[in-house]
């Protein structure tokens, strides 16, 4: 009965539907290859602007419920126009994301009900390296800080070792932390 | 007079100002010292939303003219409610928009106008990873394919060149392509 219990509907996650789709793919491993996908257009200067749409996965060709359409451009004290965020700007809402979402499932899975989570996520960068104006400096963040709040009816060790579990399982921190082969072809015109 | 005409506002860029940013951060290295920010809320199940407001640069603290609110959540065939993308889907636009940024300025530094610029993103991702399926299996994507398509007033030598130096200027290429130190902390009650 407690097994049951624990696997009911909580945190707004269908457990039973989490732990049956976890089976299906374990039967049919090819259930789990995905290819998710963006398209993006340059507007004008720094601005240009993505739609998500489509993806692949669980052997067939699938659709978002809606189209997302976001913008990016850089502010003014970077030449920019200021129209949406920054590209760099969108890898921290995809760790959040991905590590917020990873928590409220794992905290159902483990009967634990979430009344709060949020966190704040800065990252550090140095522009003298895109400017190349030092061979010292990366282009890219030097470092990521994510800082949560989290609230539940289990104690605090019982939350942070669901966060951690999150980390441990999470796609993004895993692209961020250790990085991925990223291939690019050009037509050209 | 050559010069001056190559340094005139292209592609949407102000061309003088670029260049007038990068000496005044070579006269004063600390200008470029930059830190994005993004806060995340759990919503409920997978979904989680993100606001960017404010920034750190220039040895200020800035606000963007106006603040973004992105929405991630899971398709229904990953349990989730679909309200907006995957979080890893805002890795791609984020690979897509920052080369394009980059492709647009370089191009304008180089006097070159463009008429076209897009580009598709693919992220392949196995899911038996995140699942805890396979031991063998990253929880990440597997593979980033970026595709442009670049037309402008110069050859395609010349255009794939620029898409080059992009990719060896890029923020997000680099964060993606070799990986940043990811700090979390947690506060839980």
């Amino acid at each position: 009965m407690s097994t049951t219990t624990e696997k009911a509907p909580l945190n707004g996650v269908d457990v039973p539907t989490l732990f049956g789709t976890r089976d299906a793919v374990k039967h049919t491993n090819e259930i789990a290859e995905f290819q998710f996908r963006a398209t993006n257009t340059w507007v004008s200067g720094t601005h240009s602007r993505s739609t998500f749409a489509d993806f692949h996965g669980a052997m067939q060709e699938m659709r978002h419920e809606n189209e997302t359409v976001v913008e990016s451009d850089h502010p003014a004290v970077l030449v920019g126009t200021d129209v949406g965020p920054t590209p760099v700007e969108y890898l921290l809402h995809a760790i959040a994301a991905c590590l917020t979402s990873g928590i409220a499932n794992i905290a159902a899975a483990r009967g634990v009900r979430l009344t709060h989570v949020s966190s704040s996520v800065t990252g550090d960068i140095d522009l003298l390296g895109i400017l190349g104006l030092s061979d010292q400096v990366r282009n890219g963040y030097e470092k990521i800080r994510v800082s949560f709040e989290i609230k539940g009816d289990a104690p605090p060790e019982k939350l942070r070792q669901i966060v951690e579990q999150s980390r441990a399982r999470s796609a993004v921190y895993d692209v961020l932390r250790n990085g991925v082969p990223v291939e690019i072809t050009v037509n050209a015109a």
